[in-house]
């Protein structure tokens, strides 16, 4: 049977996830940190303003607290006259009272008077001890604002302005985030805004790999003729690390099936996914297949995937926890993490989806791929001129500095025939 | 006068960021960390390959070593026989020696024999005594391969086909990463394969923060009426995190100047970059420029910058500390601190320029800007159809949640005088 007709009885990419998740209860279990400690962390429930946001009304600005209505109809020519009867202090409750025709000096972030509905900003008053107009050329040199006397308005202000009102950052009892949220830095200034000083988060899944192959040996080690350091194991820990899990390296296990199981079983029991990372040969695979069919009911849901590398991935849900048999080449192993292990830890974090690092980019040579399987193929950015072009590297597949040496990956479609040189790509970094 | 022509009195944000590097040596600290911890680590040096790799021929698929000229001119109709002599081990060191006309099993992996300078797939070959094709249908069905015997060869192979050279990933004496490079996950597989299972990285610099304005209280605190919690400390800190550097937390500091001086002088000693992040007012601000200039040689270096929001930052550089004033409002501070404290830790780390994440989008409706300044406005990203669409956040940027809710934002040049809906633009997430 011809290569092409072949992949046709396999499953596409997302038809295996889909099958995974079809029959998986992924289980998010929650724990509170400190917010100053949640950076990157995913929130395991919704949050609710405990309180109005700001909690009470604030100037946006430097400058003088007035009834709008004061203000109407002045003009540069034509200013209105204002008697200033105090300052609102920075960080204290506001006493001052404004009755018609008055003013009261504020700064930025200052409380307002009860009666001011504005602020008209410095740069439009004058005093009117003939200190001339408060509007400053550049920054270094601030003429000091008056807290008493009085002062002309050059402009009038509409009820609101440069007014920040309770509430309109966040409001008492309003839902500030959706469950799965992942923070950033601006959400820890958030939630600290509204004194959340904890807060609810997915617990990082624990993601048990192990490395089998009898070629395999610890980096540590010198490797004899016919060895290869383990790469694997530690690349996808890293992968798993930076889709927010905690990996669990459970060493390299040599090509004998009752180990294997022994190992895998107590994987099981001890992580919330088991991921497998076979030796190369065809051997080494068909016994990871054995094991993984073994340790669980339901057993091996996928074997065989429409990618290209990556082809003979495993998928398997064993008592609950997946359990996945990733190819032994580098490539192949990284991309299949990708492609089921990352959504498997997003659906144990409850995080919502992710927007992928992306960059557009233009293909710089034609890439043939089979009608029938997505092709991922790694490549390098250039920039020519403003173009962002995409250099596809056609490196084996077995080799560790291919992907060393890529800046990211394009895909290509399941129903493309290849691409051209000039077409856009998606470039995932 | 105008605010647009007060704004060319201003130094560009690059211009600004110029004028501290021209006269700031930033010096990076070294440490050694096992690599398998090394995730988005910057190294500190350049990496050498100390062996080749992979240090012997290996095959790449699984099927027979051969010399390929004893495979010229094999057809399906006419072909080769070859007899086999033997199975190279996974793991261990091939015995079997070719003579004319022999192969050798190999697996996917497995050394070479000495002679042997292809490999045939097992696919293109099938034993003699009437097993018929090894190709396999199906990924589950796999036919044994065999060990002694003959087999036909129904393709002719080239010098080299299917087999991994000696150094072919990696070679002896070769710089596989240059010194600034950022750990990804790949990389760690790359350094384990070379057996370097510690590296040198750059130390993670350390980023005194400091809040002050007498409206500022801890986030754990209930603010009084005119009181405000602190989340820039808390927002910054979080950049500094994310941008690879160790955040320091010194407190509030109220607006008094012996205070606010000891505490500064306290963190130019004990950090490699300051920053305070000012109260909301004016007097706030003009004390922060006091204390900043008052605390080491050569001092204030920029203040103002022609940049919405975030006009009024100071940068300073005090007797080899880089000490960044910051304004009071969130989305300002934020800003800030990505313009030019997050370069600052790229220098300190030695880092490479790194890709920021950018999204391509189109404008779902007008922006205003003033010719002079660069303006940054928050945007929500949506899809419409197969496009994605920018949709600007106009929030007063005194709002933590106006920067909550976006996406990203985009960035307007200096020398546009806005933009318009349906522009495509860069949205930095």
């Amino acid at each position: 049977m011809p290569a092409s007709a072949e992949l046709f009885t396999l499953l596409t990419p997302q038809d295996a996830l889909a099958k995974l998740m079809a029959q998986w209860r992924p289980a998010v279990r929650v724990e509170v940190v400190a917010t100053s400690e949640s950076l990157g962390r995913v929130l395991a429930s919704e949050v609710v303003s405990p309180d109005n946001l700001p909690a009470f009304r604030r100037s946006t600005v430097d400058g003088y607290a007035v009834c709008a209505s004061d203000t109407y109809g002045a003009s540069p020519g034509l200013p209105g006259l204002l008697m200033v009867v105090g300052e609102a202090p920075m960080g204290r409750p506001v006493h001052i009272r404004l009755g018609p025709g008055e003013a009261g000096l504020v700064h930025t972030g200052s409380m307002l008077p009860q009666e001011a509905d504005a602020v008209v900003m410095i740069e439009n008053t004058q005093t009117v001890d003939g200190g001339g107009s408060n509007a400053s050329g550049s920054l270094p040199t601030i003429q000091l604002p008056s807290s008493s006397g009085y002062i002309e308005i050059m402009r009038p202000v509409a009820i609101g302005e440069n007014v920040l009102n309770i509430g309109e950052d966040a409001k008492r009892g309003q839902t500030v985030y959706a469950s799965g949220h992942v923070l950033r830095p601006a959400d820890i200034g958030g939630l600290m805004a509204l004194g959340l000083v904890r807060v609810a988060v997915a617990s990082r899944p624990r993601i048990g790999i192990i490395s089998t192959g009898d070629e395999v040996v610890d980096p540590n080690q010198t490797p004899d003729s016919g060895q290869v350091r383990d790469v694997n194991a530690y690349a996808l820990a890293a992968q798993a690390q930076a889709a927010g899990a905690q990996a669990i390296r459970y060493g390299i296990i040599p090509d004998r099936r009752d180990l294997l199981e022994a190992t895998v079983a107590q994987m099981r029991h001890e992580c919330d996914v088991v991921v497998l990372s076979a030796g190369s040969s065809v051997s080494a695979r068909d016994l990871s297949m054995e094991v993984i069919g073994s340790v669980g009911k339901p057993g091996v849901l996928v074997h065989g995937v429409a990618v290209k590398p990556g082809k003979p991935a495993i998928i398997a849900l064993c008592d609950g926890v997946p359990v996945f048999g990733l190819p032994g080449n580098p490539a192949s192993a990284m991309l299949i993490f990708d492609l089921f292990v990352t959504p498997a830890i997003d659906a144990l974090l409850g995080a919502q989806p992710r927007r992928p690092h992306i960059l557009r980019a233009r293909l710089s040579r034609n890439v043939p791929s089979a009608t029938g399987r997505e092709d991922y193929v790694q490549v390098n950015l250039e920039h020519r001129g403003d173009e962002l072009w995409a250099a596809p590297i056609f490196g084996k597949s077995n080799l560790i500095y291919t992907l060393v040496r890529a800046d990211g990956r394009i895909k290509i479609d399941l129903d493309a025939n290849g691409m051209r040189a000039g077409e856009w790509v998606d470039v995932q970094l």
